[in-house]
């Protein structure tokens, strides 16, 4: 043995979904020449991380290995797989990879920032590759929910890696490529060393259906409508957009498509030549022109997002459109964990404007683009791997992959966020953990998850924050009483006096009483009187706010 | 006629799942008396109502009227129903009546609040009646998941109401109450004006199951498990705490009950006759010294509440006890639409501990306390209204059941919260709307929802919060320049100089252009300071964020 080594080190997307980003890399230990899979975000909420505009995975481990990144390589352009790689494009300066229609998404966010034309290189499929150091990479076609979504076939001195990325197995995917058994057997049959395997639906224990099977259900449903027919979906699911618009187009519709994101996905799939035959469709200006019942409205905001087109519907009239009674809305979506509040909240809204609602419930008119449990089997098989490791999951999921791998008689192991595996010799080993994390794009700034800036944030929510002001003479004298201003709290409380008044008194006092050396400690001072502060607004309105002391020094 | 008039307003309830609050009125239109049915509560969350304690209906319009109020009815004990018995009991003066179980519970918060014991009447069950005004009450005992629920038989001197409850038809309900069909055919066969009902379930379409279906399923998996058993469930449903205890002593474990609900729910359940043979349970205490084989935990949290017992267990030892490899958490409760994270949270945090998670997904574990949309037809038939009001549900719901109702043949009114609804005459009509909405608990203090104060809370946040302050002499010049604080903002932005010290030379370039009439002007000059500070923030750092300016003048 040389002393080389192959390592696999999820940043992101191992113990989540979301913010995918995987690296491999291969060399003496702690000189690998290094490829990166994937560079994901993933959404803020309320809860975790109120204001904040995006979240990526911590890089912090490339960025300090910079020179020793060979490439990057992108399955797919899904947001949790694309969405960052123009925000760390200039961090980790190795050139990025993709197939032609991941390119194209991905050149429109290089150029939103700036970066050159060329940071992007398409990649033709397997089995053409990409010599990326001591990598050899192939974009190998697998179907998804969007088009040209590939696993990477990854050979290494020691033996061939196969990532899947997100995929399911769809032998009739209605745009882009079928599942196609044969090639994938022409790249098991020379042995794979480790499959590293979607985990997302391993708890699905039905097999999964084709996007093919939802066309017939949705044209069933448009054609017997009345009034305006509106769909969402995802707007990267361009096949789904076809089988919407082509159901409209079969009803006699005009197609309208609304949002922005569903404009650009089929733009860049009619640029890349991936999609040829979508149906005409008409300018959102004209809707209002079409009679109800030749109106076919598709657009974004199957989660519920708050200024998405299927937001803006449910709040009333949008570009002149207003739905109503005798209308239809189609969620052709299922509703991810953590958005069901807005989902509802749309559907309500819908309600009140007499709108029908037809959701996923009955499991019609959608299906979901990731390998169910006996999928997840059948890839296992069909590519042999010695070792899975499973990905794209929360911690239960990859737990529940591992268990279904061994218990099918395979090498698995579970590696979250930050473990490092070899994967050299004949078992997969545990050989460092690296400290990772999320990077918060707020506003312009990014800002580490800890840093105390968002959990500050949280206390303002949750406690509400008062302001004390008080000026020192230069005799260390309060020159006037200490004043407060309040934030996100009531008027009055307890004493049905001003809440301001009741602080103020308070602090007046505690000012009276301090010493001279409290009034010549800034540190002691602002203790003081911050503690009095949430003392006193304990006793009046029952809860202990955030307090911010500025003492301003005549000096 | 006599101008009498029967009114119907709800008050919470109508258009959302929680808070119930109904009002019914006999009388001259403006003179009539009233009764109030159910004075529940709804809970926060982090995205509409950060910091707040409890969310109440708002009972402006019942206040007002308080010397009408003739009696307070409380259908059962869930928190959505009878939680803001206790806050809003002085405010209406009225007495509250329940049946024992609920009366029980009515009693321990009143006690918490020092109102009297008396002020909780235990009635009987139909056909027992109490007189408020006009009205005779009668609790017509009805299936639900808590003890004694009831629905309510409303006599006025213009017909009978029956108002259902939260209601299920369950045969076999383990603890409590069949359904009794016969005892529903005596009170139907007198004729009845009009059913309020439950919609709750509207949208399910099988005919709903018994709560005794869940006993042999949760036995056998109980009876196969080597290492602790640990199930949540919601800590009112008695009669599957007592399915899940019978299930573990039968497979020879002993008992724990976890949390003070649900020893609490089980105390009022024994004190008041309703459960009679609860198996024995073990002081927490002394699970440590139990073999793990022996040990069955229940415990409070099925919604993945942070501080209560499943959490605590799933975030580490908890009095003694730590959950891991072999160890079976079971999930026997359905996760209630919005929070799905918390239960997420805690299903990962146990995966990485190596404990197996059974949740409701397969249905085998857990049946709904609400009757599915065929119930809802049969409770139709049976009772055989003139009107059928739907409640308890959400818009969607409301509409759904308004539909259903006028397909079957009969009279439905859509009123939401708000809506008074006159139901004298042969067709209910819609006579007034009142305004509602919500007041919250935040600390000791009850809030309206509109106040301000929440919303000051989302936007500090959402933006963070600039605090400026700035002293004025007895010329009206500034003495020194203007002082920053931030909390929740970033440390540096665009420029990597300090994002205060940024604020701060802009500000101060605002006062030295500022003319004297500005300088003089309090109001001119902290919009100066606050714009000039949302303007540079927004330049460095890319958000604005709600900015504070506190000017002291020295005079």
């Amino acid at each position: 043995m040389s002393g080389e080594r192959i390592i696999y080190l999820p940043l992101g997307g191992a113990g989540e979904i979301g913010m995918n980003c995987y690296v491999y890399g291969y060399g003496k230990p702690g000189e690998e020449r290094l490829i990166v899979v994937d560079l994901g975000v993933t959404f803020p909420d309320m809860d975790g991380s109120p204001g904040v505009d995006l979240i990526f995975p911590d890089i912090a481990w490339l960025k300090e290995r910079r020179e020793r990144i060979e490439g990057i390589f992108i399955t797919h352009a899904h947001e949790d797989h694309i969405g960052a790689v123009a925000h760390y494009y200039e961090a980790l300066g190795a050139p990025v990879h993709a197939r032609a229609f991941t390119a194209n998404i991905a050149r429109r966010k290089m150029e939103e920032f700036g970066h050159p034309e060329n940071a992007v290189t398409t990649a033709s499929a397997w089995p053409e590759t990409v010599s990326a150091g001591p990598f050899k990479v192939g974009f190998l076609p697998i179907s998804h929910s969007i088009p040209e979504s590939s696993a990477l076939v990854i050979d290494t001195p020691e033996g061939r890696l196969v990532h899947s990325g997100d995929f399911k197995l769809d032998h009739d995917p209605v745009v882009g490529e079928p599942f196609d058994r044969d090639l994938w057997d022409s790249v098991a049959k020379e042995g794979v060393k480790a499959l590293v395997c979607d985990s997302t639906n391993v708890f699905s224990v039905h097999e999964g259906r084709s996007e093919a099977t939802v066309g017939p259900e949705i044209e069933k449903l448009v054609a017997a409508q009345k009034g305006i027919v509106c769909a969402t979906t995802f707007a990267s699911n361009v096949a789904r957009l076809k089988t919407l618009a082509e159901a409209g187009n079969r009803a006699g519709r005009s197609v309208v498509l609304l949002g922005r994101a569903m404009r650009r996905m089929v733009e860049a799939a009619v640029e890349t030549g991936v999609l040829t035959d979508f149906p005409k469709t008409v300018p959102v200006e004209e809707a209002s022109n079409i009679p109800r019942e030749n109106l076919m409205l598709i657009v974004t905001g199957s989660q519920g997002e708050r200024r998405a087109a299927s937001a803006q519907l449910a709040r009333g009239k949008h570009f002149g459109i207003e739905l109503g009674e005798g209308d239809l809305f189609l969620f052709s979506s299922k509703t991810i964990p953590g958005n069901e509040r807005g989902v509802i909240r749309i559907i309500n809204q819908l309600s009140e404007l007499g709108v029908d609602v037809v959701d996923d419930s009955s499991g019609r008119y959608h299906v979901s683009g990731h390998a169910n449990r006996p999928d997840l089997e059948a890839m296992h098989d069909l590519v042999g791997p010695q070792i899975v490791i499973p990905m794209h999951g929360e911690h239960r999921h990859l737990r529940e992959h591992v268990a279904l791998a061994k218990g099918r008689g395979r090498q698995a192991v579970l590696a979250v966020n930050g473990t490092m595996v070899s994967l050299s010799g004949n078992k997969p080993e545990v050989v460092d953990y690296v400290e990772t994390g999320r990077t918060y794009l707020d506003g312009s700034v990014q800002i580490g998850a800890l840093d105390g800036v968002v959990r500050d944030r949280i206390r303002m929510a949750l406690n509400g924050h008062v302001l004390v002001t008080l000026i020192v003479d230069e005799e260390n004298e309060a020159l006037g009483d200490p004043w407060c201003e309040t934030m996100g709290l009531p008027e009055t409380g307890r004493s049905r006096q001003s809440l301001v008044e009741v602080l103020e008194e308070e602090l007046a006092e505690v000012i009276g009483r301090a010493g001279k050396k409290t009034m010549r400690d800034d540190a002691a001072l602002e203790e003081a009187l911050r503690r009095a502060t949430r003392n006193a607004a304990q006793n009046e309105i029952g809860k202990k706010p955030e307090v911010t002391v500025v003492i301003s020094r005549l000096s």
